[in-house]
């Protein structure tokens, strides 16, 4: 396999032109190009526009942000604490859902206190270290996670993936793909079921771009047909990202997962949820907690730039929904697989690394 | 509300052209093209490319299709019956799963034997007929299903429906979206949420367009956000069409519609079909022996002329899906309600209509 293939950045900081580039993942499958973020607020739009997404990678994203934003201050420190504040709240007014955008901003607040301590301009170059630290972090999770899911495998199994879980998600191998992706390397892999994940199309466009990389053989279906799939037996397991995991272990994921995790609990599919730890948000107890982004009426009505609606025509589109942990088979991190999850088997899994979140200054 | 409004005929015979006029559905929403059609060729084309669909509207268009076929035989009678037997047979190679289009060519078939007691002009005009016929049956059924429907509907009711089961798809009112004009028409409907019903987008194309006609609220969806829907409490109901009903009660009806199935299970939301005898096929005991039509990888990797996904992805593409009975809360139909449907109700419900249905010359 080529190193290549294993070692896609859709995001990474460039030192020589210093700025933040990112693989634009709205031009995905057609075209390969790679932007070049100077400021906040070409980060804000790349968020928003989905240049960029995938839980994981908006964690990184936001880090990065946060750094673009404050590297021009030339105040004094009280001045610094209030800017830096300003700039965590216009990133995380970006996107509501997941989890990692706003445990980072939370870290880069953290950073951002020591300003007392130390100065403006170390505090900058911290904050800069600090995205390429969860840069990093997340690599390493994700190798984690695709060898602890693949582990739970077996041979010759068929899966049904849905909305994109790779590199271009969360970098390294990425979460659910990348147990996909070790798992094939084991052998143990016939086929992938791909959704195709509307409105945006993930499925089709990044899902299929990162397997057919891999030389991972897909078929792709639209998101409706995933239950019939099941029903005619031509699945044997349902493996998903997550945007938000909370206490008791209900998910928030892509919109179209609970429907999938409704089908697989009827015909007895595991359904299997892959996400690092920094995914998962303790402050919240139940999934109808979890704030789901409302997107906008074209996602829907327009497609390719058509219209394929009447004019004016009202949609209702949630960009994610929630799947109950009385849904999900098991929760693979990085530590490990979290089997039937509840709030004592997520709250013993999870202890301990918000300490090691807060550990900032190293 | 505007005579025009409920009196949308997709498909009709025009005497002065004397040829079948349809309305081109391929091009809806954006505009209304009817297409002339005066040969069986231009009938396949129309009916393989989707101009024209719908259960009910088959079976309608595919006997003009026999009549188109055979209106230039000038041979004798036993080339008659070889001729339009050979006519039959193109056009049932067409499309596979709806039974209308099936019915209707027995019918024809069955037209045709007189040929030997009357002769081939008198039979040619009689062909004619049956598609004015079927035409009005399926008009007539249209009103008792909406009727029907409606009856069991309570007020203040939030639908989801699924593809498009409108006038579009069965002259008169539609069988699904017949019973919710009706409903509407009595007050009870508060909101329809209409899946857009990838991958050729039945329900953002045509259902949003004949209920942006007759005034009724509504907002569109992906497929995969229903189960959210009714996750969420916003809706009390399912209500689909079906294209072909068999003995045990499973339904086969437009891919999608299984999952809207197992998710209202787990929500307790009624779910209910609507079709016409005409859509019941008892020379089949259970769904799963029904053939699905699998249709081709560019309704899914390409949109409005453009690839959505990479180059030669393979895909899955079954255009329809098996909903097991026992999901099935109610079947409505032009005589009535059959509540959890099962193979001794059906047989009691249909019983009888076989005989009318070779009533052929009257």
């Amino acid at each position: 396999m080529d190193e290549e293939l294993i070692n896609l950045k859709p995001v990474y900081w460039d030192d020589e032109k210093d700025c933040l580039i990112i693989l634009d993942q709205r031009k995905l499958p057609r075209s390969e190009e790679w932007l070049e973020i100077r400021t906040l607020s070409e980060l804000e739009d790349a968020i928003r526009s989905l240049a960029i997404r995938g839980a994981p990678l908006l964690g990184i994203a936001s880090a990065y942000g946060v750094y673009l934003g404050i590297r021009d201050y030339k105040g004094d420190e009280p001045g610094f604490k209030k800017e830096l504040n300003r700039i965590i709240s216009r990133i995380a007014a970006t996107r509501p859902t997941a989890i990692n955008l706003f445990s980072t901003l939370r870290r880069a607040q953290e950073v951002g206190r020591f300003v007392d301590r130390f100065d403006v301009e170390y505090i900058k170059i911290k904050l800069l270290a600090l995205g390429n630290r969860i840069l990093s972090e997340e690599e390493e999770r994700s190798c984690a996670i695709s060898r602890n899911g693949a582990d739970i495998l077996e041979a010759n199994v068929r899966i049904i993936t849905h909305c994109n879980t790779g590199a271009l998600a969360a970098v390294g191998l990425g979460t659910a793909l990348g147990i996909i992706y070790e798992a094939y390397q084991r052998g143990y892999v016939e086929e992938v079921f791909v959704d195709e994940t509307r409105p945006l199309l993930q499925g089709a466009r990044l899902t299929t771009w990162e397997l057919k990389r891999w030389g991972i053989p897909f078929r792709l279906i639209v998101d409706g047909a995933a239950p019939y799939v099941m029903q005619k037996n031509m699945a044997d397991i349902v493996l998903v990202g997550a945007d938000r995991i909370v206490r008791n272990g209900d998910v928030a994921n892509k919109i179209g997962t609970y429907s999938l995790a409704v089908a697989a609990k009827r015909h007895r599919i595991p359904f299997i949820v892959a996400a690092p730890t920094s995914s998962f948000d303790l402050s919240i107890l139940e999934g109808a907690d979890i704030p789901i982004e409302e997107r906008s009426d074209d996602e829907i009505t327009r497609f390719c730039e058509k219209e394929v609606a009447p004019e004016d025509v009202k949609t209702f589109n949630p960009a994610f929904d929630i799947t109950p942990a009385e849904l999900i088979t098991a929760i693979v991190t990085e530590r490990g697989v979290i089997e039937n999850p509840d709030k004592y088997k997520i709250a013993d899994h999870i202890s301990g690394s918000l300490s090691a979140d807060y550990d900032v200054l190293l």
